[in-house]
This record gives structure tokens, sequence and C-alpha cells, in this order.
């Protein structure tokens, strides 16, 4: 049983606020949080790091890290329907399964403890290095009604038998009707009927270009989240990835059905879709995640670049220099992740939660002076400063150190596959 | 005499394409860039390499790292007022140069060759470290007409007598008009008068804020470009930090006099500043150069940041994914850059310029696959791939391992500095 204590780090109080600990960590949890002198038969030294919850990524496609930098600087339909499409056709388990290898990696390294994965088919490929990499995955297979709709959604409640709550409970599973422009209503009230038998909560791209708005109103004369509030698909529990173009209605539907959003600053800005009113949507206590979207329209699944990028863009949107400060951004980052992903006692540094915990190494140039450690996270680092990193209490990787994944083979299996995917 | 080449690499060609060439280096210039095999007696292998021009960051306060992190998430007027220029009141000489020491580091290590630094008094500090660490800076003394403008406009005068040119070049200086709003009229046509005689060029903070704007227009009937083209201060040659709110008349006054626009998203996002125009800036063949802004309001110093954020706000502002590609995004931190400096044959890879080169390492997970090297240095990579980091033919940084300065004496004195200014 894991029974370790990190002695004397700087630690982000669930406050805010920064003070000097000792982190108990005994099984999967956090058992104690003391100040002072300690002492125990395993301790990792905390002195010069800084002690964060996990890093929750809320919305991401892990498997097109496979197509990262392959099509950029596009516009979305070229990119969609000529690069990434015609290559996600000629997609294989195998490609599947390395695609998210990487991805396992890349997260890891950057002091991501779980994530919200929607892609597929063959989202067991997924489950699977989750299950061997010590994450947490909230997985679920993107339904889209034409081709196969019916098929698909089955394949998705099959997954969900045969996975949720799987590794120990670091798998969950949900379901992910793709969006409003390739599920119409009737699809989405085929969606909820599965939810609901199940019990499953559903994961769904909502409002992220104002071409989806505007097809929406043309199609069925409401906007997206009235659509989808009167198929019943809120009442399931939703989390709701982009959320750039909202009504004050639908802001109001957000609240009332406590949908979680994941923000996509990076993928946002890059596809040139728009900015989320992330501070409205905080101001109405809407729980607003992070995610990093798929690599290739990132390009990359680095947590620490979204909370600068949601902390940086919300102010410049504003014009306020007080918009989602520091250690807001951590918090969406980290607690509210946790709650977007329904994951109980998830994303604090406190007793009795999970220990999800990433130390920050400080030692570096970009570090100093360190007059306040959040602010240094959020404005100054980069993710190599992610030192170690702790999954149920398991450590899955200590002084940059991987513990539970080949990287080396995972790189090579993940190239050939790209070299094979995008060969002519 | 440098003499070396770096065989195999892939090579950020001025055309934007990448290529495998060596890259032969002989004293301070790129001698030969070929194809094919290579011998040589001094090699450096740069396979899995990426090599671009060396960073440059064309608006800087360097010594502010001593202010990082110390005020963040306040409104501009808190910041200044209470929080930074008191503390600035009391920097002296020692922290000068500890500041810039430390901020030497930081670019080195971030791929960073050439920097323009408004500071001051006391810029000989921020000399000596450009002479010691090898990089190349345009330094200018930030001056302000009240609280003893003429003597800091002299002290300014000298600093270009004894530096201009020092260090085999790699030391210029210009003079350093703080804004329209620390200038009046009156002072800038002192500023002009000594430009002339030494044949300096100016680098000053231009339309920055809204309220700069609104206060210019309010005491002179007339928007900052237009008042400062009046008194002559354009036709000197300058680089214009900030340019964030500028009328059309005023694009065409920077298109007409070949202003050079140094755009600093971070410090404009962070500060709630605005979104400068720079596609229409582009537009006008203006030479737009990237800058980091001091430490204190950005939180680093590091240029792959800066041109990600540039790539991705000029997207998200013109809702045009094609906006600033990946290419552009280097070409501004490069060439760009150069010009903007005045930093004769620096800023591509090419036969007969100058040895200015980063080789940024491209074996880390967020570097595969490798479809697009330019679009993963922009996209995807952090600072930290920056492995090797040559300036004038002369190798400062390799392999992660910096030759000119002594990192751990820098950070303790720097780290002894910052405590002293800010214990109360």
């Amino acid at each position: 049983m894991n029974n370790f204590v990190i002695s004397g780090v700087k630690m982000l109080k669930p406050s805010g606020e920064v003070e000097i600990a000792n982190i108990f960590v005994s099984g999967d949890k956090i058992s104690k949080i003391t100040r002072g002198e300690v002492t125990h038969d395993h301790i990792i030294d905390g002195k010069n790091k800084f002690a964060t919850p996990g890093l929750v990524n809320a919305h991401t496609h892990a498997s097109m890290t496979l197509l990262r930098s392959y099509s950029d600087d596009k516009s979305l339909m070229d990119w969609l329907q000529k690069d990434i499409w015609p290559i996600e056709d000629k997609m294989t388990r195998k490609d599947i399964y390395c695609g998210a290898a990487l991805a396992a990696v890349e997260m890891i390294r950057g002091g991501t403890t779980a994530f919200a994965d929607m892609y597929g088919p063959c989202m067991e490929e997924v489950a699977k290095i989750v299950d061997e990499s010590g994450l947490r995955g909230s997985l679920s297979q993107g339904l889209i009604s034409f081709a196969d709709g019916d098929k698909k959604l089955a394949s998705n409640v099959e997954l969900y038998k045969n996975f949720h709550g799987a590794a120990d409970g670091r798998i969950q599973i949900m379901l992910g009707p793709h969006a409003i422009y390739t599920c119409p209503p009737d699809y989405l009230k085929k969606v909820v009927v599965e939810a609901e038998k199940l019990g499953a909560e559903v994961h769904m791209h909502m409002n992220e270009t104002k071409t989806e708005i505007d097809d929406c109103l043309k199609n069925y004369g409401k906007r997206p989240f009235e659509v989808v509030a009167e198929t019943g698909l809120l009442d399931c529990g939703m989390l709701a990835a982009h959320c750039v173009y909202l009504s004050d209605e639908e802001i109001e539907i957000i609240s009332k059905k406590n949908v979680r959003v994941a923000h996509n600053p990076g993928s946002n800005m890059k596809l040139a879709s728009g900015i989320a009113p992330v501070t409205k949507l905080l101001a109405k206590n809407v729980t607003v995640a992070l995610g990093t979207d798929g690599a290739s329209s990132n390009n990359n699944l680095d947590m620490l670049e979204e909370m600068r990028l949601a902390a940086l863009l919300a102010k410049v949107d504003t014009l306020n220099p007080l918009a989602v400060p520091a250690a807001q951004a951590i918090q969406m980052a980290t607690e509210n992740g946790a709650k977007a992903l329904n994951l109980a006692n998830v994303g604090r540094l406190e007793e009795g939660y999970k220990a999800d915990i990433v130390l920050w190494d400080m030692s570096s140039v970009e570090w100093q002076p360190n007059y306040n450690p959040a602010s240094l996270l959020v404005y100054s680092a980069n993710s190599a400063a992610a030192d170690t990193v702790i999954v149920d209490g398991k450590i899955l990787m200590q002084g940059r150190e991987l513990k539970t994944l080949d990287e080396e083979k995972i790189i090579a299996e993940f190239t050939a596959c790209a070299e094979r995917l995008t060969k002519n």
C-alpha cells in the first residue's frame, strides 16, 4: 500500500493560499496534512517544490496526437474534411491505442492526472492505456447519428457496461453525442434513453462556432442548448465542451441544469472559433473547467498552457486585468476539472481527498524570484517543471522519470502508426 | 576563430520551408549551407534538431525579472503606483546588473539571442551582462521628462557614446523616450536633437492603452503618432512597443515612416490593455516584431510563448484561422525582430548572415509526430526544447548547458537582491 509523506512543500490550499506543509499519503488518499518537522520511513523531499492538485484535462481526443502538426493554419472545413477525416477513417484499433499511449506520456509529463476523452471507435483501447498508465480517464465514444448511429450508441453502451468503474474506479464511461449538428433531436432522445438506463452522464461539443448556432437556428428555430434541453439530455448530467457562443438564456439553462463547461481557449483561438464568455459563466457559479481539445487543434495536451491562456484571454476579452486571476485558473484546471468529470473527492489538497498530486520543480530561472508560486505556475513556468505526478496515491512520474509507461517503446510504435496513416 | 558545421539538421529557410542541410559557421557568420554528406573537424550533430534563426525579444525591461510574481492580477495603476514604482525607486546599480543577468540566463535558455531593453538608470550594467553573456542587446534608458528629464537624456547620450557598437557590435544603444504621457512634445524635441547629433534611433512605448489615447487627445487634440510625428522623432528611426490602439491614419504614418512595431501579446493580454491590429499592420508591410515586455507583466521572457500568443490571438481576434500562420510567427520573432533592432545581416539562416542560431531538440513527445517542425515549434513545443544557442558564431549554450554564464551564482546574487528590495 502506498504510504509516504511529501515533506516541507509549498502547498496550494483550496482557498488559493500557499503554505508550507507535509502531505501524508496513505493508500489512494491524502490521509493527513501537517505543519513543522516530520519523520517517516518514506519521505519525498518537497523542498523547492510546489504542490498542486493534479491537473484535469476536461476535453480532449487523446488519439488525435497522431495528427499533431499534420494540418495547421487552415480553414475549419478544409482542415476537417480534406485532412483530418480521411486519416481518421483509416485508423485501426492499434492506432487508437498508440495515439492514446503517447497522449498518456504527454499528459503525465505535463502534470495532468485525469482526462475526459471523446473519440473512437475502439475506446476500450483508451481504457487499456488508462489502466496501464495509472491516469484517470472519463471516456466516451463520439456518437454521430448518420453512418451507423445506432450501432455506435450500442458500442458506447457496451463500453459503459464493460469499463465504468474499472481500474479501481479510475476509468469512468460517459456517453458521447458528438454535437447538435451531427446528432439531431431524435437521435439525442435515443441517447437519453440509454443514459437513463445506465445512470450515465454525457460529454458533448456545444456552441463551438458561429456556424453551428446559425445552422441550429435555421434547422430548429432555437439555439443548441434550447434544443438539447428539450430532449432531456441535460438532465442526465452534461459535460459541455467549448460553449463559445451562448445567449443569456442559454447561460441560464447551463446554470440551472448544472451543466459543467470545458473551456478550450487554445483550440478556440487556433481554429478562430471565438472567445467563450468565461467570466459570465463563473459569475453564475457555473463549473468552468479547462481542456486542450485534440492535439490536432491545439497542438499539445499541455494544461499549464491552457491555464495561462484562460487567464490571459479572459482579461483581454473583458479589458479587466482582475479577470481570472492565477489561483482561479488553477482551480479551473483542478477542482473544477474534477467536478466536470464527476470525480468524487478529487481536485483539492485536503485530508480525505484522493492523492492526485503534482510537484512542480521551482529551481529554474523562470521561477525566480518566488514571491507567489501560483502566479509563477500560471504566468511564467512551462510544463517541463512537472517533476512528480501522483494519482490515487501511486507515483506515475518522479524526477521527470516515468514509472508506469515505457516512453521509448511508445514513441517508436506511435511513430510507425503515424507514418503508415499519412503515407499516400 | 569559431569554425564548425551543424550537420544534417532540419533547417528553417527564409521562405518558411524546412529542409535538411549542413550549416557551416566560420567566425561570426554562416559561411555556407550545403545538402548531403559532410566532413569537418568540428561537427555538431543536427539529427533530431530543428535549426531556426535566434529569437529576438524586441521589447523588454530585463531587470524587471526582480519583480516577477511580486504583483499580479491587479489593475494597471494599482500595480504600477503601489507596487512596482516604489520598488524600482529602491533599485541600485547592483540590482540592475543582477536582474539583467538572470534575464540573460532566461533568454539564452529560451532561445533568445538578441533583445531590445529599456530601463535604467545604470544601463551600463545591462551592457556589461550583454558583453559577458554573448547576447546582442539594443539598450536604451527610459526617459521621463519630469524628475531630472534633462539629466536622464544626458545619461542616455553618454551611454550611446560609451557603448554603441561595443562588444564586437553586439551592443547597440538607442534613446528611450518612455511614452507620450511621460514625455511631452517639447521634451521629445530635445530627444530628436540628441538623436540627430548621434545618428541614434529611438525605442518608445506607443499607443499601449485606451487611457493613453484619450489623454493624448485631451491634451493635444491629436493621437499619439500624430503628436510624435510632428516632433520629428519618427524620422530618427523608431522601434515602437505595443501599438495596441491605432487609427487608420496612424497605421499610415507607421507605414510611411518605417516605424518598426514590437507586438507584446502576453503583456497586452495580462494587463488587459487590448489586442494590437497585427494583421492590419502586416498587410501594410509594417515590420511587426515580438516582445515579452518586462517579466513583471508577462511573467517571463519566453519568446516561444510570445510567438504562440501572436499566432493564436491574431486568429481569434480576426476570426480567421489563416491569420499569422506558424512560419510567419517565427519570422516575426526572428527576421522582423532583427529589422526592428536595426541589426544588419541578422535573422535569417542564409549564407553571409550572422551565425545567430538556435537548435531545438525535437525528441520529446510534444514534437511527435513530426510532420511540420515550424508548426510544432509555435503550437506545441515549450522553451525547454532550446538545446543549443549560438550568437555571432559563439556557442552560448549546448545540450542545455550554459557556456558563458554561471547560472548558480547569478541566481544566488539575484535572490539576495530581490529579498532586499521587497523586505519591508
